[in-house]
């Protein structure tokens, strides 16, 4: 007869969980995002995508997971897309320093940036930033030329974190949200809906 | 009687000469650019401060050589400062791709941007910036905050840098230097002499 703990539960263990992240970790980063199915990570840890389901919940989860995230940016990014593309570069910003000027989300995302230098681990950072970030941010905004506008908008964003909170320029380590708005606000607003050639 | 090799040359060896840039890569990163002097340099070398210069140059020349700079950046960047500020981002922009887009450079350079991870090198890179290349351009341009308006640039000189040469985000990693030219250089100049509140 089972044991009370295990009654009604699935199969698995804190050792079960460990071992479906390290498999997703390596197949992501190895395949990409696109190519990995949970059906691959489940065979490859040896268990039923089932399992990795109930643990994890959808393969963007899991993949969130894998990444090491702090925070899931699409529903951090909803409350951007929902007010349109007018005033969405101010909006934008706004949300991203509230996100990076806090030290609790701040550390696990430098940790995360520092990644792109290792080529092992590049492609889940460039997924992550497309299918997690940028792409659902042009996809709700309606943008044209979403690769292209949102890629400009990353470039600017990821020049910002490394400038500010990398390197720390001044003055744009000690600026406030307000002078970064009125400086930045601009250009992304341009490279959402603003002409580029 | 000192050989031939010897005579009417200054003491010293590669290995002095390494010993040197040892010495100043050490005190340029722990006290920066500003307290190191190219005096306490030869004394922690234990050499003369005048066989410094000989095999360096002058002190930005040593703080370039012990930073492993592939180009010395004043002579790169002075054509884009001669023409003024009207169409220097532009300017700016097509001579910054130029250096990345050629390999022989932009491998050292990666090296260089990845040690901005590092606490201890980190003091190294922002002088470096900071005072060979953002701080004599915004001087030999004019502008009014230079400060300001030479890190906003940098900002997404180096968000650049990212998207399309490390993580290499599309369209970005692909696009022609025109294509670059015109979604940044709009960009560039507002920072340059743009309103900025």
């Amino acid at each position: 007869m089972p044991s009370a703990a295990r009654r009604g539960r699935r199969p698995g263990s804190p050792d079960t969980r460990a071992s479906i992240l390290a498999e997703a970790r390596s197949l992501f980063a190895a395949q990409g995002y696109a190519a990995t199915s949970v059906r691959a990570v489940a065979a490859a840890a040896g268990v039923d995508a089932a399992l990795v389901h109930h643990y994890f919940g959808t393969k963007d989860d899991l993949f969130l997971a894998a990444l090491q995230a702090p925070l899931d940016p699409r529903s951090v990014l909803l409350p951007v897309a929902e007010g349109g593309v007018d005033g969405a570069g101010e909006r934008l910003l706004r949300t991203f320093l509230s996100v990076w000027d806090d030290e609790v989300t701040r550390l696990p995302l430098l940790a995360l940036v520092r990644t792109v230098f290792d080529p092992d681990r590049r492609q889940m950072v460039r997924d992550g930033l497309m299918r997690m970030v940028l792409g659902p941010v042009g996809a709700a905004l309606g943008v044209d030329q979403p690769e292209l506008r949102m890629s400009l908008v990353g470039s600017q964003l990821m020049g910002l974190v490394l400038a500010r909170y990398v390197v720390e320029v001044e003055p744009l380590a000690s600026a406030s949200a307000d002078q970064l708005v009125a400086a930045y606000a601009p250009t992304l607003q341009r490279y959402l809906d603003g002409p580029l050639t």
